[in-house]
């Protein structure tokens, strides 16, 4: 079929107009790194700043606010990380996240089992796991136990089962590589980590809404995730953490704040931690910013996880034909069976960082990540097959440049 | 004078009509917690959702976003902080701030000098710098050494003398009380502390936005604020943090992200910190709530802090005047020498804690803190004389029911 039969036969299809731009020319491939707005986002805020901040005013905080953090994380739990209520909040940046779980787990596992020592991570996580994982193991005296991955791929179910052992307090993966795509069987590493008597964290950033998540299934001790990717929560939105709630009562956070205490406002002396999930909320929580993704919240519910993988599964699958029948000077780095990639693939060529300049320039975004890789990352909402197709010719044209 | 006539007379009086909601009948008596939103901040949002997140999207990193928490920083350091660029930067909650900052200061102090075990820090400072520099003390091996303050006052020069030593890493201070305003002489107190070798850390919460600050004229060593309250930047809006220029090479911070990376997009092994500032920056920069508030900044630069801040004197002068003159059930808890005072007084009866809840059912808009305490915070550009005249009057009316 052609990209404008998809596109005619695409049921998702009229859920691109929903988005601020997408009519556009532009073509946009960096879906996997900044979503576009939803529409209904300025109007949201507009109404947030105007009635309820400014309506409400302090009253806001009693009266929605002071909750929020839980209740939209109840809602993101539900609507994309398979994950029940009470397990789940949001605040904060992933990197701040991943210091508090990563900290809050260690410490933990430690103090049951002094003889784990190591935290197990791959040589090809985001970059922000990896140097949190380093500076938390430098403060506590651990060691950082390194699975070393290729960058086309992700950890393999063989090479974590020999990194785990005895010795292993956590394991943090990310669901998907954010240069290849490689979508982990986390349920599989899951259980593998545990049969080590380790605990799991899953990095959920490249995954929470375009791959279907269920963290309480996996069985997963721990998670965090940003929100600005595929789930369109504008620049650095507030990211989330998964606490399971078979770990809530034994598990507490270094960054021990007014918002995570048994009660905020008896502001009396001694921390206590509050029960459940809010005992890692530190400081007041950035309520713009969570209005600012509620919208795409709903719109995800409103399709369902289901669908928009589909949708996301077509999209990539049609970029990979593209490539293999258009651009013979490319290699798909990606996984080509799609049940282990998520939604974006990786274009190689030794050229694609002035091929992505290039790109820019012509109003086709794409980002670039060493080493020669050209990210396509198609969120599946506000992309079109159209859209594909017109932006895979504009790399075949600036490669033949 | 009467309300009206100092309305009247007021120079800053026409900035109200720059706030969502000056207007309405509404009595807001609670600045210090949560200021409203200036008028302009909705338009700079829509605009920002529709061109800048919608229109430039990934591109914004490079072409504004990235830098935005020093740039932001440096405005906010220029208009409201009396320090120099290359200091401050903005992100993350004042908790966050908090715990990184006073993890930097006392693991330098005491890689310099293991003898200096404890964080000096007050018995009424606001909880959540309490609860910080408490897990901070648990986990580093460290003791708090507490000094004894009555909530009416703060801590005085000799207080704080007999608190330090030889012994001392940090001491944690607030500029402005919570609970009573009380304004710390912040020069003097440094000194107090540096002539004991002990570094510093303000928390300016309190005080950033209606008191001046002069953080590189006191030689303060480190300091962090909320953005929410005198800054009107929205419900949990980024905080900021400022490391003294001479600290910046030595100090290092815990929680190591990308963006603190000396070279985020590397994206390579092993974390190497930023020079500057940048080095305690952690994850990605929250940039909704950054330019949330960067209307409010325009404003104060418009203004100046020395304009603000003798509005300030005179708002909370008058309300001292009416509870001297029209209730004699009630103590002023908060000093009376203006010099001594921040911008909100603190009224005492028994009875405080109903009164607020009945002067909310009338839209009059004080909170309260224990013990008996109901603060009236009043936000220099959008309080006016005759919105305190008739807060005032309901206080006394409902304290009489």
């Amino acid at each position: 079929m052609t990209a404008a039969e998809l596109d005619a036969a695409d049921t998702l299809a009229s859920y691109r107009n929903r988005f601020v731009g997408a009519s556009t020319d532009l073509v946009y491939f960096d879906g996997n790194s900044l979503g576009r707005p939803v529409a209904a986002t300025v109007e949201r805020l507009t109404e947030f700043v105007h009635h309820e901040w400014g309506g409400r005013l302090i009253r806001g905080w009693d009266e929605r606010w002071m909750d929020l953090p839980t209740t939209l994380g109840d809602d993101l739990a539900r609507v994309a990380l398979g994950a029940a209520p009470g397990q789940t909040t949001v605040g904060d940046s992933t990197t701040v996240w991943l210091y508090k779980l990563i900290r809050a787990a260690v410490d933990a596992v430690v103090r049951r089992d002094p003889a784990r020592t190591e935290i197990v991570i791959d040589s090809d996580n985001f970059p922000t796991d990896r140097y949190v994982a380093e500076g938390v193991a430098a403060e506590r005296g651990l060691t950082l136990r390194w699975v070393e991955v290729d960058t086309a791929t992700g950890v393999t179910a063989d090479q974590l089962a020999q990194a785990v052992s005895e010795r292993t307090s956590l394991v943090v993966l990310s669901h998907v590589a954010y240069r290849s795509a490689w979508l982990a069987d986390a349920a599989e590493l899951t259980r593998i980590a545990h049969d080590a008597g380790a605990l799991v964290l899953w990095d959920l950033s490249h995954s929470v809404g375009s791959v279907p998540v269920a963290l309480d299934a996996w069985d997963a001790d721990l998670a965090v995730g940003c929100t600005y990717k595929y789930l369109n929560g504008g620049p650095g939105s507030p990211a989330f953490g998964y606490v399971n709630a078979r770990l809530l009562d034994e598990l507490t956070q270094p960054i021990q704040g007014w918002m995570g205490h048994a009660d905020p406002f008896l502001m009396g002396p001694g921390y206590a931690p509050a029960q459940g999930i809010r005992r890692f909320i530190s400081g007041t929580p950035p309520i713009l910013g969570m209005v600012a993704m509620q919208s795409m919240l709903e719109l995800v519910d409103e399709v369902g996880m289901a669908a928009i993988r589909a949708k996301s599964v077509a999209l990539t699958s049609y970029a990979i034909e593209l490539a293999d029948t258009t651009l013979p000077e490319v290699t798909v780095t990606s996984p080509r069976d799609p049940a282990l990639r998520g939604g974006h693939i990786t274009l190689h060529h030794d050229r694609m960082r002035e091929v992505n300049a290039r790109l820019w320039g012509r109003d086709v975004i794409p980002d670039y990540r060493d080493p020669g890789g050209l990210r396509i990352g198609l969120s599946p909402l506000s992309t079109s097959f159209v859209e594909v197709e017109a932006g895979m010719a504009a790399i075949g044209e600036e490669l033949r440049r």
